[in-house]
Protein backbone atom coordinates (compact mmCIF):
# COMPACT_ATOMS: atom_id res chain seq x y z
CA UNK A 1 0.00 0.00 0.00
CA UNK A 2 1.76 3.39 -0.87
CA UNK A 3 0.23 6.75 -0.07
CA UNK A 4 0.65 10.20 -1.72
CA UNK A 5 3.85 11.83 0.46
CA UNK A 6 3.30 15.76 -0.74
CA UNK A 7 0.94 17.58 -2.00
CA UNK A 8 0.86 20.48 -4.16
CA UNK A 9 -0.44 23.73 -2.21
CA UNK A 10 -2.14 26.72 -4.25
CA UNK A 11 -0.32 29.97 -2.32
CA UNK A 12 0.28 33.63 -3.46
CA UNK A 13 3.77 34.13 -2.95
CA UNK A 14 5.50 37.73 -2.40
CA UNK A 15 9.10 37.88 -4.14
CA UNK A 16 10.88 41.13 -4.83
CA UNK A 17 7.91 43.20 -4.09
CA UNK A 18 5.53 41.41 -6.58
CA UNK A 19 2.80 39.12 -5.93
CA UNK A 20 2.46 35.93 -7.42
CA UNK A 21 -0.66 33.29 -7.55
CA UNK A 22 1.31 29.93 -7.32
CA UNK A 23 1.45 26.42 -5.34
CA UNK A 24 4.07 25.29 -3.75
CA UNK A 25 4.64 21.44 -2.92
CA UNK A 26 4.76 20.60 0.70
CA UNK A 27 4.76 17.20 2.80
CA UNK A 28 1.96 15.10 3.95
CA UNK A 29 1.48 14.93 7.32
CA UNK A 30 -0.72 11.73 8.40
CA UNK A 31 -1.76 10.37 12.02
CA UNK A 32 -0.08 6.90 12.23
CA UNK A 33 -1.16 4.82 15.02
CA UNK A 34 0.66 1.62 16.19
CA UNK A 35 -0.92 -0.65 17.77
CA UNK A 36 0.10 -3.97 19.50
CA UNK A 37 -2.42 -6.76 19.62
CA UNK A 38 -5.18 -4.92 18.33
CA UNK A 39 -4.46 -2.11 21.39
CA UNK A 40 -3.58 1.41 20.34
CA UNK A 41 -0.18 2.33 21.42
CA UNK A 42 0.92 5.78 20.13
CA UNK A 43 -0.31 8.26 17.67
CA UNK A 44 2.69 9.87 15.95
CA UNK A 45 2.32 12.99 12.93
CA UNK A 46 5.01 11.18 10.00
CA UNK A 47 5.16 10.81 6.42
CA UNK A 48 3.45 8.16 4.94
CA UNK A 49 5.85 5.92 3.89
CA UNK A 50 8.17 3.10 4.53
CA UNK A 51 5.72 2.11 7.17
CA UNK A 52 7.15 -1.63 7.94
CA UNK A 53 10.64 0.25 8.21
CA UNK A 54 8.56 2.37 10.95
CA UNK A 55 7.13 -0.44 12.72
CA UNK A 56 10.01 -2.63 13.43
CA UNK A 57 12.27 0.84 14.71
CA UNK A 58 9.76 2.62 16.66
CA UNK A 59 8.75 -1.33 18.00
CA UNK A 60 12.78 -1.58 18.71
CA UNK A 61 13.52 2.26 19.88
CA UNK A 62 10.54 1.95 22.33
CA UNK A 63 11.62 -1.36 23.76
CA UNK A 64 8.80 -3.38 22.98
CA UNK A 65 11.38 -5.60 20.80
CA UNK A 66 14.96 -6.44 20.54
CA UNK A 67 14.75 -7.50 17.23
CA UNK A 68 12.72 -7.72 13.81
CA UNK A 69 11.57 -11.64 14.28
CA UNK A 70 9.92 -10.80 17.48
CA UNK A 71 7.15 -8.79 14.87
CA UNK A 72 5.26 -11.77 13.55
CA UNK A 73 3.25 -9.80 10.88
CA UNK A 74 2.61 -5.84 10.35
CA UNK A 75 -0.75 -4.69 8.53
CA UNK A 76 -0.95 -1.22 7.55
CA UNK A 77 -4.52 -0.73 7.46
CA UNK A 78 -5.67 2.60 5.78
CA UNK A 79 -8.39 4.68 7.74
CA UNK A 80 -10.56 8.22 6.80
CA UNK A 81 -8.10 10.55 8.94
CA UNK A 82 -5.09 8.51 9.29
CA UNK A 83 -3.09 5.04 8.91
CA UNK A 84 -3.25 2.30 11.83
CA UNK A 85 -0.15 0.01 11.67
CA UNK A 86 -0.83 -2.99 13.22
CA UNK A 87 1.67 -4.98 15.14
CA UNK A 88 1.46 -8.76 15.66
CA UNK A 89 3.96 -9.96 18.22
CA UNK A 90 5.59 -13.13 18.73
CA UNK A 91 3.49 -14.46 21.93
CA UNK A 92 6.13 -13.88 25.06
CA UNK A 93 6.49 -10.22 23.71
CA UNK A 94 2.91 -9.67 24.04
CA UNK A 95 2.88 -10.64 27.21
CA UNK A 96 5.78 -8.67 28.23
CA UNK A 97 4.20 -5.72 27.03
CA UNK A 98 0.80 -6.42 28.47
CA UNK A 99 2.77 -6.64 31.41
CA UNK A 100 4.17 -3.10 31.13
CA UNK A 101 1.16 -1.70 30.41
CA UNK A 102 -0.78 -3.05 33.33
CA UNK A 103 2.17 -1.20 35.42
CA UNK A 104 1.70 1.78 33.41
CA UNK A 105 -2.04 2.46 34.24
CA UNK A 106 -4.07 5.34 35.66
CA UNK A 107 -2.40 8.37 34.52
CA UNK A 108 -2.48 8.48 31.06
CA UNK A 109 1.49 9.01 29.58
CA UNK A 110 2.62 10.98 27.04
CA UNK A 111 5.23 12.86 25.52
CA UNK A 112 8.12 10.66 25.34
CA UNK A 113 6.33 7.67 23.67
CA UNK A 114 4.05 6.32 26.82
CA UNK A 115 6.83 6.65 28.97
CA UNK A 116 5.23 8.27 32.23
CA UNK A 117 7.97 9.85 35.05
CA UNK A 118 11.49 11.49 34.39
CA UNK A 119 13.16 8.46 35.22
CA UNK A 120 11.90 6.88 32.66
CA UNK A 121 12.97 9.51 30.38
CA UNK A 122 16.05 9.94 31.30
CA UNK A 123 16.36 5.80 31.06
CA UNK A 124 20.33 4.33 31.12
CA UNK A 125 20.68 4.06 27.26
CA UNK A 126 22.87 1.01 25.91
CA UNK A 127 26.74 0.99 25.92
CA UNK A 128 27.98 1.55 22.52
CA UNK A 129 31.83 1.48 23.60
CA UNK A 130 32.52 -2.01 22.16
CA UNK A 131 31.95 -1.35 18.58
CA UNK A 132 35.65 -1.31 17.37
CA UNK A 133 34.43 1.62 14.75
CA UNK A 134 36.96 3.87 13.27
CA UNK A 135 35.77 7.39 11.14
CA UNK A 136 38.31 9.41 9.68
CA UNK A 137 37.60 12.64 9.32
CA UNK A 138 36.70 12.15 5.15
CA UNK A 139 33.93 9.54 6.26
CA UNK A 140 32.47 12.49 8.07
CA UNK A 141 32.42 14.35 5.15
CA UNK A 142 31.37 12.24 2.75
CA UNK A 143 28.81 10.75 4.99
CA UNK A 144 27.25 14.04 5.11
CA UNK A 145 27.36 15.08 1.37
CA UNK A 146 25.78 11.35 0.73
CA UNK A 147 22.87 12.04 2.96
CA UNK A 148 22.27 15.55 1.30
CA UNK A 149 22.17 13.48 -2.33
CA UNK A 150 19.97 10.86 -0.79
CA UNK A 151 16.62 13.02 0.41
CA UNK A 152 14.36 12.90 -2.80
CA UNK A 153 11.22 14.13 -0.38
CA UNK A 154 13.57 16.81 0.77
CA UNK A 155 14.83 17.60 -2.52
CA UNK A 156 10.77 18.05 -3.70
CA UNK A 157 9.84 20.12 -0.39
CA UNK A 158 12.53 21.38 1.39
CA UNK A 159 10.98 20.57 4.35
CA UNK A 160 11.18 16.87 5.68
CA UNK A 161 14.62 15.64 7.98
CA UNK A 162 16.55 12.52 7.00
CA UNK A 163 18.33 10.04 8.52
CA UNK A 164 21.26 7.58 7.11
CA UNK A 165 23.39 4.50 7.71
CA UNK A 166 27.05 5.41 7.23
CA UNK A 167 29.60 1.95 6.81
CA UNK A 168 33.50 3.37 6.63
CA UNK A 169 34.30 2.20 2.78
CA UNK A 170 30.46 1.12 2.00
CA UNK A 171 28.74 4.33 2.04
CA UNK A 172 25.48 4.91 3.16
CA UNK A 173 23.49 2.06 3.23
CA UNK A 174 19.70 3.08 4.43
CA UNK A 175 18.66 6.62 4.00
CA UNK A 176 14.92 7.16 5.59
CA UNK A 177 12.94 10.56 5.54
CA UNK A 178 10.07 12.21 7.53
CA UNK A 179 8.67 15.36 8.64
CA UNK A 180 9.79 14.65 11.77
CA UNK A 181 12.97 13.91 12.97
CA UNK A 182 12.63 11.30 15.65
CA UNK A 183 10.37 9.28 12.98
CA UNK A 184 13.06 9.63 10.23
CA UNK A 185 15.78 8.24 12.83
CA UNK A 186 13.22 5.14 14.07
CA UNK A 187 12.56 4.09 10.11
CA UNK A 188 16.23 4.34 9.48
CA UNK A 189 16.74 2.25 12.31
CA UNK A 190 13.71 -0.25 11.46
CA UNK A 191 15.74 -0.52 7.40
CA UNK A 192 18.98 -1.53 9.04
CA UNK A 193 18.09 -4.15 11.48
CA UNK A 194 15.59 -5.49 8.98
CA UNK A 195 18.62 -5.52 6.18
CA UNK A 196 20.68 -7.88 9.01
CA UNK A 197 23.11 -5.22 9.57
CA UNK A 198 25.05 -4.75 13.11
CA UNK A 199 24.21 -1.45 14.22
CA UNK A 200 27.56 -1.14 15.73
CA UNK A 201 29.53 -1.55 11.97
CA UNK A 202 28.34 1.95 10.91
CA UNK A 203 27.26 5.78 11.93
CA UNK A 204 24.11 7.24 12.13
CA UNK A 205 23.68 10.73 10.19
CA UNK A 206 21.20 12.94 10.58
CA UNK A 207 19.83 16.26 9.15
CA UNK A 208 18.26 17.62 12.82
CA UNK A 209 19.50 19.09 15.67
CA UNK A 210 20.63 16.23 18.60
CA UNK A 211 18.33 16.07 21.34
CA UNK A 212 18.75 13.34 23.90
CA UNK A 213 16.22 11.36 22.07
CA UNK A 214 18.24 10.86 19.02
CA UNK A 215 21.14 10.06 21.17
CA UNK A 216 18.80 6.95 22.92
CA UNK A 217 17.74 5.93 19.52
CA UNK A 218 21.39 5.35 17.63
CA UNK A 219 22.41 3.94 20.82
CA UNK A 220 19.56 1.20 21.07
CA UNK A 221 20.13 0.45 17.67
CA UNK A 222 24.23 0.15 18.90
CA UNK A 223 25.75 2.61 16.68
CA UNK A 224 28.55 4.43 18.08
CA UNK A 225 28.73 6.87 16.56
CA UNK A 226 26.23 9.76 15.82
CA UNK A 227 26.97 12.87 13.17
CA UNK A 228 24.68 15.35 13.01
CA UNK A 229 24.52 18.89 10.49
CA UNK A 230 22.64 20.96 13.42
CA UNK A 231 23.78 21.56 17.35
CA UNK A 232 23.42 18.86 20.14
CA UNK A 233 21.42 20.06 23.65
CA UNK A 234 23.66 19.40 26.67
CA UNK A 235 21.71 16.37 27.46
CA UNK A 236 22.48 14.66 24.41
CA UNK A 237 26.36 15.44 24.86
CA UNK A 238 26.13 14.24 28.23
CA UNK A 239 24.11 11.06 27.18
CA UNK A 240 26.35 10.33 24.17
CA UNK A 241 29.69 10.54 26.77
CA UNK A 242 27.95 8.00 28.81
CA UNK A 243 27.61 5.45 26.33
CA UNK A 244 30.61 5.47 24.93
CA UNK A 245 28.93 7.10 21.81
CA UNK A 246 31.03 9.43 19.18
CA UNK A 247 28.94 12.51 18.45
CA UNK A 248 29.93 14.98 15.92
CA UNK A 249 27.98 17.93 14.75
CA UNK A 250 27.40 21.29 13.03
CA UNK A 251 29.33 19.37 9.97
CA UNK A 252 29.40 22.47 7.25
CA UNK A 253 31.22 21.51 4.21
CA UNK A 254 34.82 19.99 5.44
CA UNK A 255 33.84 21.84 9.22
CA UNK A 256 32.38 19.87 12.18
CA UNK A 257 32.86 19.46 15.93
CA UNK A 258 33.66 16.35 17.88
CA UNK A 259 31.96 16.92 21.19
CA UNK A 260 32.25 13.08 22.80
CA UNK A 261 34.70 10.43 22.49
CA UNK A 262 37.12 11.54 19.94
CA UNK A 263 39.34 8.29 20.20
CA UNK A 264 37.05 6.72 17.35
CA UNK A 265 38.12 9.84 14.76
CA UNK A 266 41.00 9.04 13.58
CA UNK A 267 43.36 12.21 13.02
CA UNK A 268 44.81 12.91 9.40
CA UNK A 269 44.06 15.43 6.89
CA UNK A 270 40.81 15.33 4.31
CA UNK A 271 42.70 14.93 1.32
CA UNK A 272 44.85 11.81 2.67
CA UNK A 273 41.83 9.60 2.66
CA UNK A 274 39.27 10.89 -0.10
CA UNK B 1 13.20 29.57 41.06
CA UNK B 2 15.75 29.33 37.92
CA UNK B 3 17.64 27.29 36.02
CA UNK B 4 21.03 27.33 33.53
CA UNK B 5 19.17 27.03 30.28
CA UNK B 6 22.54 26.54 28.57
CA UNK B 7 25.74 25.00 29.30
CA UNK B 8 29.30 25.18 28.14
CA UNK B 9 30.34 21.96 25.78
CA UNK B 10 33.83 21.32 25.29
CA UNK B 11 34.62 19.91 21.57
CA UNK B 12 37.57 20.12 19.05
CA UNK B 13 36.33 22.07 15.84
CA UNK B 14 37.66 21.09 12.51
CA UNK B 15 37.93 24.17 10.71
CA UNK B 16 39.61 24.93 7.23
CA UNK B 17 41.92 21.49 8.06
CA UNK B 18 43.22 22.64 11.30
CA UNK B 19 41.71 21.04 14.67
CA UNK B 20 41.34 23.81 17.23
CA UNK B 21 40.54 22.32 20.97
CA UNK B 22 37.67 24.57 22.59
CA UNK B 23 34.01 24.91 23.77
CA UNK B 24 30.47 25.77 22.28
CA UNK B 25 27.62 27.08 24.19
CA UNK B 26 24.80 24.26 23.81
CA UNK B 27 21.45 24.88 24.74
CA UNK B 28 19.71 22.49 28.15
CA UNK B 29 17.46 20.00 27.49
CA UNK B 30 16.01 19.26 30.74
CA UNK B 31 12.61 16.35 31.83
CA UNK B 32 9.94 18.27 32.60
CA UNK B 33 6.89 16.42 34.15
CA UNK B 34 3.74 18.07 34.57
CA UNK B 35 1.12 16.79 37.46
CA UNK B 36 -2.28 17.75 38.31
CA UNK B 37 -3.26 16.90 41.22
CA UNK B 38 -0.55 14.84 41.86
CA UNK B 39 -0.56 12.69 39.34
CA UNK B 40 1.59 12.68 36.72
CA UNK B 41 0.65 13.59 32.93
CA UNK B 42 3.03 14.33 30.62
CA UNK B 43 7.39 14.57 30.46
CA UNK B 44 8.81 17.15 28.02
CA UNK B 45 11.98 17.44 26.75
CA UNK B 46 12.31 21.11 26.80
CA UNK B 47 14.47 24.12 28.12
CA UNK B 48 14.48 24.81 31.72
CA UNK B 49 12.84 28.31 31.98
CA UNK B 50 9.28 30.69 31.97
CA UNK B 51 7.86 27.22 33.42
CA UNK B 52 4.83 28.90 34.70
CA UNK B 53 3.87 30.21 31.22
CA UNK B 54 4.68 26.70 30.36
CA UNK B 55 2.56 25.52 32.93
CA UNK B 56 -0.38 27.67 31.75
CA UNK B 57 -0.22 27.09 27.94
CA UNK B 58 0.21 23.64 28.01
CA UNK B 59 -2.92 22.83 30.09
CA UNK B 60 -4.76 25.55 27.83
CA UNK B 61 -3.36 23.75 24.57
CA UNK B 62 -4.04 20.41 26.12
CA UNK B 63 -7.52 21.21 26.73
CA UNK B 64 -6.60 21.04 30.37
CA UNK B 65 -8.30 24.62 30.89
CA UNK B 66 -10.41 27.26 29.24
CA UNK B 67 -8.44 29.89 31.08
CA UNK B 68 -5.60 31.06 33.49
CA UNK B 69 -8.25 31.22 36.64
CA UNK B 70 -8.98 27.43 36.21
CA UNK B 71 -5.26 27.13 37.47
CA UNK B 72 -5.30 27.44 41.45
CA UNK B 73 -1.54 27.58 41.82
CA UNK B 74 1.68 26.48 39.87
CA UNK B 75 4.51 24.60 41.89
CA UNK B 76 8.00 24.33 40.65
CA UNK B 77 9.88 21.28 42.02
CA UNK B 78 13.72 20.47 41.01
CA UNK B 79 14.92 16.85 41.40
CA UNK B 80 17.74 15.10 40.25
CA UNK B 81 17.23 13.98 37.12
CA UNK B 82 14.05 16.98 35.83
CA UNK B 83 11.86 19.32 37.36
CA UNK B 84 8.11 18.57 38.18
CA UNK B 85 5.78 21.43 37.53
CA UNK B 86 2.81 20.23 39.70
CA UNK B 87 -0.68 22.22 39.14
CA UNK B 88 -3.17 22.52 41.43
CA UNK B 89 -6.55 22.79 39.32
CA UNK B 90 -9.82 24.61 40.57
CA UNK B 91 -12.43 21.86 42.22
CA UNK B 92 -14.61 21.02 39.33
CA UNK B 93 -11.88 21.56 36.44
CA UNK B 94 -9.75 18.76 38.37
CA UNK B 95 -12.91 16.43 38.19
CA UNK B 96 -13.18 17.35 34.85
CA UNK B 97 -9.79 15.79 33.90
CA UNK B 98 -9.98 13.10 36.18
CA UNK B 99 -13.28 12.23 34.21
CA UNK B 100 -11.43 12.48 31.02
CA UNK B 101 -8.58 10.46 32.35
CA UNK B 102 -11.09 7.62 33.48
CA UNK B 103 -12.64 7.16 30.11
CA UNK B 104 -8.77 6.94 28.53
CA UNK B 105 -7.70 3.75 30.88
CA UNK B 106 -6.54 1.01 29.43
CA UNK B 107 -3.59 1.10 26.78
CA UNK B 108 -0.97 4.61 27.31
CA UNK B 109 -1.55 7.00 25.38
CA UNK B 110 1.46 8.81 23.67
CA UNK B 111 2.52 10.98 20.98
CA UNK B 112 -0.26 13.66 20.76
CA UNK B 113 0.02 14.11 24.33
CA UNK B 114 -1.99 11.66 26.10
CA UNK B 115 -4.48 11.83 23.40
CA UNK B 116 -4.87 8.30 22.12
CA UNK B 117 -6.84 7.76 18.98
CA UNK B 118 -6.59 9.28 15.52
CA UNK B 119 -9.38 10.89 15.30
CA UNK B 120 -8.56 12.61 18.85
CA UNK B 121 -5.25 13.38 16.67
CA UNK B 122 -7.21 15.52 14.19
CA UNK B 123 -9.42 17.20 16.75
CA UNK B 124 -11.50 19.69 14.99
CA UNK B 125 -9.72 23.39 16.01
CA UNK B 126 -11.81 26.05 17.04
CA UNK B 127 -12.66 28.50 14.59
CA UNK B 128 -11.12 31.66 14.61
CA UNK B 129 -12.14 33.49 11.44
CA UNK B 130 -15.00 36.04 13.61
CA UNK B 131 -11.45 37.65 14.59
CA UNK B 132 -10.76 41.05 12.64
CA UNK B 133 -7.56 41.37 12.38
CA UNK B 134 -6.11 41.87 9.35
CA UNK B 135 -2.08 42.70 8.92
CA UNK B 136 -0.13 44.38 5.89
CA UNK B 137 2.56 42.94 3.81
CA UNK B 138 5.08 45.44 6.46
CA UNK B 139 3.70 43.89 9.36
CA UNK B 140 4.31 40.26 8.29
CA UNK B 141 8.35 41.33 7.15
CA UNK B 142 8.58 43.18 10.68
CA UNK B 143 7.14 40.39 13.53
CA UNK B 144 9.99 38.04 11.54
CA UNK B 145 12.78 40.56 12.08
CA UNK B 146 11.48 41.27 15.51
CA UNK B 147 11.34 37.89 16.18
CA UNK B 148 14.99 37.45 14.63
CA UNK B 149 16.04 40.22 17.23
CA UNK B 150 14.59 38.78 20.43
CA UNK B 151 15.44 35.52 20.91
CA UNK B 152 18.89 35.76 23.47
CA UNK B 153 19.09 31.88 24.23
CA UNK B 154 19.17 31.21 19.94
CA UNK B 155 21.55 33.88 19.53
CA UNK B 156 23.75 32.18 22.25
CA UNK B 157 23.26 28.72 21.43
CA UNK B 158 22.47 29.02 17.70
CA UNK B 159 20.00 25.62 18.17
CA UNK B 160 16.90 26.72 19.89
CA UNK B 161 13.36 27.89 18.58
CA UNK B 162 11.56 30.48 19.19
CA UNK B 163 7.80 31.87 19.04
CA UNK B 164 6.06 35.18 19.41
CA UNK B 165 2.96 37.40 19.42
CA UNK B 166 2.60 39.95 17.38
CA UNK B 167 -0.12 43.30 17.46
CA UNK B 168 -0.26 45.09 14.38
CA UNK B 169 0.92 48.70 15.52
CA UNK B 170 1.93 47.01 19.19
CA UNK B 171 5.20 44.82 17.88
CA UNK B 172 5.68 41.88 19.97
CA UNK B 173 4.09 41.71 23.27
CA UNK B 174 5.84 38.57 24.25
CA UNK B 175 8.58 35.93 23.08
CA UNK B 176 9.62 32.40 24.43
CA UNK B 177 12.10 30.34 23.35
CA UNK B 178 12.83 26.26 23.73
CA UNK B 179 15.06 23.48 22.25
CA UNK B 180 11.52 22.00 20.94
CA UNK B 181 9.37 24.16 18.68
CA UNK B 182 5.92 22.82 19.75
CA UNK B 183 7.39 23.94 23.70
CA UNK B 184 8.08 27.22 22.87
CA UNK B 185 4.45 27.89 21.40
CA UNK B 186 2.99 26.26 24.13
CA UNK B 187 4.74 29.17 26.63
CA UNK B 188 4.20 31.79 24.36
CA UNK B 189 0.25 30.93 24.64
CA UNK B 190 0.77 31.31 28.45
CA UNK B 191 2.56 34.31 28.04
CA UNK B 192 -0.18 36.01 26.01
CA UNK B 193 -3.30 34.68 28.04
CA UNK B 194 -1.39 35.56 31.78
CA UNK B 195 -0.40 38.94 30.38
CA UNK B 196 -4.72 39.31 29.67
CA UNK B 197 -4.18 40.02 26.24
CA UNK B 198 -6.74 38.15 23.88
CA UNK B 199 -5.53 35.91 20.89
CA UNK B 200 -7.88 37.35 18.43
CA UNK B 201 -6.03 40.50 18.51
CA UNK B 202 -2.74 39.57 17.20
CA UNK B 203 -0.89 37.13 15.03
CA UNK B 204 1.81 34.00 16.19
CA UNK B 205 4.73 34.14 14.59
CA UNK B 206 7.16 31.22 14.92
CA UNK B 207 10.98 30.42 13.65
CA UNK B 208 9.96 26.86 12.82
CA UNK B 209 8.24 24.93 10.16
CA UNK B 210 4.48 24.28 10.66
CA UNK B 211 3.59 21.29 11.44
CA UNK B 212 -0.39 20.54 12.27
CA UNK B 213 -0.19 20.92 16.15
CA UNK B 214 1.59 24.28 15.44
CA UNK B 215 -1.80 25.46 13.70
CA UNK B 216 -3.95 23.66 16.72
CA UNK B 217 -2.29 25.55 19.64
CA UNK B 218 -2.29 28.90 17.47
CA UNK B 219 -6.00 27.98 17.07
CA UNK B 220 -6.71 27.54 20.46
CA UNK B 221 -4.74 30.78 21.54
CA UNK B 222 -7.53 32.42 19.48
CA UNK B 223 -5.31 33.78 16.97
CA UNK B 224 -6.58 33.72 12.97
CA UNK B 225 -3.35 34.43 11.88
CA UNK B 226 -0.27 32.46 12.00
CA UNK B 227 3.35 33.26 10.65
CA UNK B 228 6.58 31.21 10.27
CA UNK B 229 9.84 31.44 8.91
CA UNK B 230 9.62 27.30 7.20
CA UNK B 231 7.72 25.79 5.45
CA UNK B 232 3.98 24.31 5.82
CA UNK B 233 2.77 20.57 5.89
CA UNK B 234 -0.09 19.66 3.80
CA UNK B 235 -2.18 18.74 6.89
CA UNK B 236 -1.22 22.31 8.67
CA UNK B 237 -2.44 24.45 5.48
CA UNK B 238 -5.88 21.94 5.59
CA UNK B 239 -5.99 22.77 9.26
CA UNK B 240 -5.61 26.29 8.82
CA UNK B 241 -8.20 26.62 5.74
CA UNK B 242 -10.85 24.76 8.29
CA UNK B 243 -10.34 26.89 11.21
CA UNK B 244 -10.06 30.16 9.53
CA UNK B 245 -6.71 31.21 9.69
CA UNK B 246 -4.07 32.65 7.76
CA UNK B 247 -1.08 30.84 7.44
CA UNK B 248 1.87 32.85 6.26
CA UNK B 249 5.28 30.64 5.66
CA UNK B 250 8.52 31.05 4.05
CA UNK B 251 9.35 34.36 5.28
CA UNK B 252 12.67 35.49 3.90
CA UNK B 253 13.61 39.32 4.17
CA UNK B 254 10.84 40.74 2.14
CA UNK B 255 9.49 37.75 0.73
CA UNK B 256 7.04 35.38 1.82
CA UNK B 257 4.04 33.00 0.72
CA UNK B 258 0.70 32.87 1.72
CA UNK B 259 -1.24 29.68 1.82
CA UNK B 260 -4.85 30.47 3.33
CA UNK B 261 -6.83 33.24 4.10
CA UNK B 262 -5.23 35.93 2.48
CA UNK B 263 -8.59 38.23 2.41
CA UNK B 264 -6.66 38.93 6.61
CA UNK B 265 -3.45 40.41 4.41
CA UNK B 266 -4.40 43.71 3.00
CA UNK B 267 -2.83 44.95 -0.33
CA UNK B 268 -0.03 47.67 -0.53
CA UNK B 269 3.69 47.31 -0.80
CA UNK B 270 6.43 47.44 2.53
CA UNK B 271 7.23 50.85 1.68
CA UNK B 272 3.65 52.24 2.11
CA UNK B 273 2.93 50.92 5.54
CA UNK B 274 6.82 50.64 7.04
Amino acid sequence: MTFATTARAPETARRNGVMHSGSRIVPEEVPIAFSYGGSSHAVMMATPADLEDFAVGFSLTEGIIAKPAEISAVEIVAGGQGIDVQVSLADDVADRLQARRRSMAGPVGCGLCGIESIEQAVRPVPDVSASPLMLSHADIVRAVSLLNEAQPLHRETRAVHGAGFYLPGGGLIAVREDVGRHNALDKLCGAVIRAGESGGNGAVVVTSRLSVEMVQKAAILGSPALIAISAPTALAIRTAEAAGMTLVALVRGEDFEIFTHPHRISPGSIADVA
